[in-house]
C-alpha cells in the first residue's frame, strides 16, 4: 500500500533526525531553556525578519491552538474562525474546554475575509444586548487552510487591518505553513506573517519534524507569562531541547523551504495530471493537499494500491478524496499514482 | 410609555408577593432545605404527575441552563441546540465557559426535530475521526422557543425517543413554559414534559415570580450531587425559601395556569388584530410573544406611545418587532395598542 | 425554637420589603439598566465617597466572588486567601471551577497580613521554576472574616500597599460588611474600603436585603466588560431593578448603618454576658458572630430552646458554637438567651 | 560541568533511539492507531499482567495528569493529594485549570496514607454542609514520590481498599516508576500497581524515552471515551507511533527494568558514600533521587564541577540539594562525584 492520506505518515526528515541523533547524549537543562532552543529561536527570528518576537516551542497543533487562545482571551471573549477552521471542527472542543466560544463565519474554500469580520464585529457592538453574547476578541485563520487554499498578501493585509482597527488579536495557524510558503504563485512570505499577525505558528509536525510547532508571538499581552500557560496546559516539554534541535535543523540550510518545495513539486505533478485528465477538484488547492472528485468505482479501484482520505460525498456516485504529498513523498510513488490515474 | 418589549417588566404577581410578605419575618433554615421549599416541591410533583422527580430552585434562566448542562456532561461532550437556542446565542458563552461546545443545528422557526438529531449523531459516529469532535451527549430545546413557537406532543415524543436511543440527555428550557402550556391549540402538558424529558425547568421569572426557575430532574446522573453543582456555580440561594415560597404560590389555586391563560388571552387579541389587518408576522407564534412586520414609519409612529423590542430588519423599509404580554399586562393597555394598530 | 444559627433566617428588612412592594407594578427595563439601579449606584457612590467607581449588583456571595475573580485573572493566575477564607473552604470549589487556584496562607483568627503576602510573592519570583506554579495575582480577604474578626485600618493599608507594589488586585468580600462597619472599636469605614481596595462588595443578603450584593469596582481591568462576565456566569438578573430597589432602600436614611448598629448592640449584650460568665470564646469576634465554647452538656441543654451552628470540637467534652445576630434579631429573644446562659 | 540536577538531561536510551531510527521512513496511520502502538500495548499488558487494561500514550507528565483527572471527575469533584504532590505544587495550576480542586493532605516524606484519606472523606460527609465543599472523588499519589520515597505494598493495598470503600478513583503518577520498581527493598511490582489502582502511568520521559508516558486504565468510567479527552487536551500526538515505538523498545528485552537497575545501582553508590561520610539526607529516598544536606560552602565548592538542584534551605548555613541518576548516568561520573564528596 502506498499511502497518500495525510502528511504525517513517516517520522522525521533525515536532517532533523540526524540532529537528534548527534546530540542524543549531550546534557542540557530542561524546559526549552537550553542553547539548542536559543539557537533555533535566533534562526527563526532571522527567517521571519523580526528580532523582537518571542518564540515558543510546543508539541502539536491542537496544543498550540489552545495555549495561544487561552493566553489571549479574557473569560467572556470568543475567537472568530471559519466554520471549517480546525479549531471549529476537529479539535474535540479543545477551545470550548478552555472556556471560549469559537464564533464561526461562513468559509469560502476554507477562508474568511476582512469584510466578514468587520461586519460581524460591527453588528456585535450595534446590538443593544451585546453583553449577552461572547465578545469577539480574536481572529483565527489557517494558512494554508484546511482545504489547502492560501490567503493572498492583500487579503492578509486587509484582515490584519480590520483586526487592529477592531482590537482583535490575529492568530494564524501554520500547521502546514511550509507547504504554503512554497506554493506556486503565492505572494505571502514569513516576513509578511511576522508583520501582519499578532501570533502565528510555524508547523513542524507535518513539515519534516518528528513533532513540534514553533509559536511566534508579537503581541505584548501574549508575550507576558506565556510560559506559565504552556506549563499549565501540559505543553512544556521536559526535554524541551528536542524541539529546539529539530527547529534548528529545519532552519539550517533552508531545509524548511526545501521540504516545502519538494512537496509542492510533487503535488503540482499530480495537480497537472488531474487537470489534463479533466478530473474536477472539490477545492482548487495550490498546496500539498489535493481534493480530486472521482467516481466511487474509480476510487475503489485506486484504493487497491493507494490509501487516501475520503473527504466528502459529492453525489451518489462521486466522492472527493484527499491526496497529500510531504517531505517524505517520493517521486517514484507519485509517478506510479499518475500512471494509474491516467490508466483509470 | 406603555411597555410591551418583554415579559419581565414588573415585579411579581400579587399572590406571589403576598406570600413573601406574609412569611417575611419567619425564621427558616437556609439553602432551600426549609419547609416552604419542601411544600413547593410536593405541589410541583403533583402538578407534573411524578413523585420520583427531584426539584431544585435556581434564581435565573442562564444559571439554570449552565448548572444543568454542567451536571450532565463529561468534559468531552457537547450539547445539541437550535442555532437560535438561547444557550447558543444569548448567554455570553455561558455554556462554553463551563467547557462544553454548543453544537448547533439549523432551526425551523426556533425548533429542531428528531430526524436532524438522529442524522447528526449517526454522522458523528460514522466519521472515523469522531474522537476529534465533541461527542453529542445532550439535546437542549426551548418550549416555547425563543420565537414563541411550540413543539407538538408528537414532535416532543420523537425527540425523546431519539434521545433515549442515542443516549442523549434531553433538556427542555421552560423559561416561558407557563405561556406555552396555555397556548391555544397546544397538546403538550406538564405531565408530558415530565415523562418525555430527562430534565426541564418551569420558568418563574417571566411567569409571575420576582425571580426563580424550578428545575425538574428525572435522570439519575443529574440527580446525583446536583446541589454541589448549584452551590459551585453560584446558584444556591442563602435564603432559598424565597424560591420555595414563590413557587408554592405559583402552584396554589392554579396560579401558574391562570397567569398563562391571562397572557395568552391578551396576546390572542393582538394576534387576531394583526391577522384582521393583514399585518404579516415574522414567525407564527401561538404564545405570548408576537413578531409583527411593519414599515419602519409605522414602527416609529407606534414608538411614540409604546415600547417593544426591535427584532429583525426584514427589508430596507420594514422590520419585525417583538410584542410580549405577561401576567402583568392589562386589558386596557392591550385595547389601546389594538386601537392604535387599527388606526395606523 | 428561637434561631441564632446564622444571619439569613428571615426575609428582608421591612423598609427594603416596602420598597419592593411599592414599586411592584411599575414597568422598567431589565438587566439593571433601570433608574432604580441608577439611583442606588449614586447613593452608594456617595456613601463610599468615590464617584469614579463602577457599581454592579449580583444575587449572592459565591456568585459575586466567582464573577469578580473570573474578571480579574488570566488563566495562569491564582488568588491568595486565608486558609479559612470562604472561597477556600465553603464554595464547593467555585473558584477552581473558573480555572483558578486558591493559594492559601495560614490564617490568624481568619486574617492574613501584608508580611505573609509579601513573603509569598517574593518567594514565588525567587524560585527559578516559578513558571511551574500558579502566578499570584490577586488577594482575597473578608471583612469581617469568616470568624467575625476585623482588619484594622493600618492592616488594610499595609495589605493595600503590598498589593500595589506587587501588582496584585485586592478584593474584599464584604458579605457581612454592615456588621463590620458598626462594630465597637473598628476604625475602618466605607471610604477606606473604597480607597484601599481594587474591588469589594457590600453585602445585602445578610444585612437586610432579601438577597443581593453590591460590587464596587475601582480597578480598570475589572471595569472593562464586567457585565459580559456577570451575564456569562449567570449573575445578571433579568429583573435587575429588584437589586437596585433593595440597595436604594439600604442606602436611604442610613438604613445600612442602622441595621449594623442594631445587630452589634444585641451581639454586644451577649458578648458581655459571655465575658461576665467567663465563658471562653473560640475567636474574639467583635461583630455579629459569636463563638462561645461550652460543655457539650450545656450545649444540649440550650439546644432545647435555641438553634445555633456547631462550629468546632474543642475537646472531648467541649465545643464551640456560633451565635449570630442580625437586623432581624429581637431584643426579647436576646434577653431570653442571656437569661438562659446565666441560668446554665 | 557534569550534570546531576535531574533525570531528563539527555535524549533517549540508545535502544529507544535505534527503534525510532529504524522505523523512520515507514508509513503508518496516525493518532496511535498503528501497529507499533498496538504491539507496545500488548507488551505492556503482559508486563503488568492484565489483558483487560486500556493503554494510552501521552507526551508528558502534566498532560497525563490533567487528562486522567479530567476524564475521571464530574464538575463538583476534587482530587486528594499530598501537599507535596506534583499536581498540588508544580504544574502551574493545571488541575485547577480543568476546574477541579486539588485537596491537599499533609505529607509524610511525600506520602499520604489510608487513614488520612478515610478520615478526610468521613469528615466531609459528616459535615452537614458538605455540599458547600468540593466532593472528594479521586486520590492521586506518586510512586516514587516527589521526594524519591516509595509506598510499600501494604500501604498501597490499604489506600486501594479505602478508595474502593469510599468510591474514590485511585491514580498513581509513575513519572519515575522505573526507578521505583528497581529500588533496593521495594516490594511493589507492576502487577501490584495494575491490580491495586484504577489508573496509573508508566513514565517514559525520565526513564529512557525521548518523551512519553503510558497511561494504564482499569476503571470503566475512564476507559469510556478517553481518546476524545486526550484529543481535546492537546495530548493526542499526530504521529502517535513515535510513542508506540518507544514504549515497544522500553518493554523489549526488559529494557525498562535494565534502565531502572542501572540508575539505582549508581544512586546506591552515592547513597552509601553519603552514609559512610555521615552526610545527612533531607529525606531517606531509596530511588534515583538523593537529597544530601551540606554546608553552603561545600555546595559552592561542588558546584564548580557539578550541577544539581537546590532543594531547600535547611538552616542559615546548610541546604539540601537534589542529585539524580538516570539511564544515562555513567559510572565514571558517579565515581568522580564520590571522590569529590570524600575529598570535601
Amino acid at each position: 500500500m502506498i499511502r497518500f492520506e495525510c502528511d504525517y505518515l513517516e517520522g522525521a526528515h533525515p536532517e532533523v533526525l540526524d540532529a537528534l541523533i548527534k546530540t542524543n547524549l549531550e546534557q542540557t537543562c530542561g524546559y526549552s531553556e537550553d542553547s539548542y532552543c536559543e539557537e533555533a529561536r535566533e534562526k527563526i527570528k532571522t527567517a521571519i525578519g523580526r528580532n523582537d518576537a518571542d518564540i515558543h516551542f510546543l508539541v502539536g497543533g491542537t496544543q498550540a491552538n489552545l495555549t495561544v487562545i487561552t493566553a489571549a482571551l479574557r473569560a467572556h471573549q470568543g475567537v472568530i474562525a471559519a466554520d471549517t477552521g480546525h479549531i471549529a471542527v476537529h479539535e474535540s472542543g479543545a477551545i470550548e474546554a478552555t472556556g471560549h466560544k469559537v464564533i464561526t463565519l461562513p468559509n469560502d474554500h476554507g477562508k474568511i475575509n476582512a469584510a466578514q469580520i468587520r461586519e460581524f464585529v460591527d453588528a456585535h457592538y450595534a446590538d443593544a444586548t451585546h453583553e449577552h453574547m461572547p465578545q469577539p476578541a480574536m481572529v483565527y485563520i489557517s494558512h494554508p487552510t484546511e482545504f489547502g487554499t492560501l490567503y493572498t498578501k492583500k487579503e492578509l493585509k486587509d484582515i490584519s487591518e480590520v483586526c487592529r482597527e477592531k482590537n482583535l488579536i490575529l492568530f494564524v495557524d501554520g500547521a502546514r505553513l511550509g507547504y504554503g510558503l512554497e506554493a506556486t504563485g503565492t505572494d505571502v512570505t514569513l516576513h509578511d506573517l511576522a508583520n501582519l499577525t499578532d501570533v502565528f505558528y510555524i508547523g513542524g509536525t507535518k513539515v519534516g519534524a518528528l513533532f513540534g510547532e514553533a509559536v511566534v508571538v508579537n503581541h505584548p499581552l501574549l508575550k507576558r507569562d506565556f510560559r506559565y500557560i504552556m506549563k499549565q496546559r501540559g505543553g512544556m516539554l521536559a526535554k524541551g531541547r528536542l524541539l529546539g534541535i529539530q527547529f534548528g535543523a529545519l532552519f539550517t540550510d533552508n531545509l524548511y523551504s526545501r521540504i516545502g518545495k519538494h512537496a509542492i513539486e510533487l503535488s503540482d505533478l499530480i495537480r497537472n495530471t488531474l487537470r489534463d485528465l479533466n478530473i474536477p477538484e472539490l477545492v482548487p488547492s495550490p498546496t500539498n493537499q489535493l481534493f480530486p472528485v472521482l467516481s466511487n468505482e474509480k476510487i475503489a479501484k485506486l484504493s487497491e494500491k493507494y490509501s487516501f482520505s475520503h473527504w466528502a460525498n459529492v453525489d451518489e456516485n462521486h466522492s472527493a478524496i484527499r491526496i497529500c504529498t510531504s517531505w517524505a513523498t517520493t517521486k517514484e510513488n507519485v509517478t506510479k499514482l499518475i500512471d494509474d490515474l491516467k490508466a483509470l
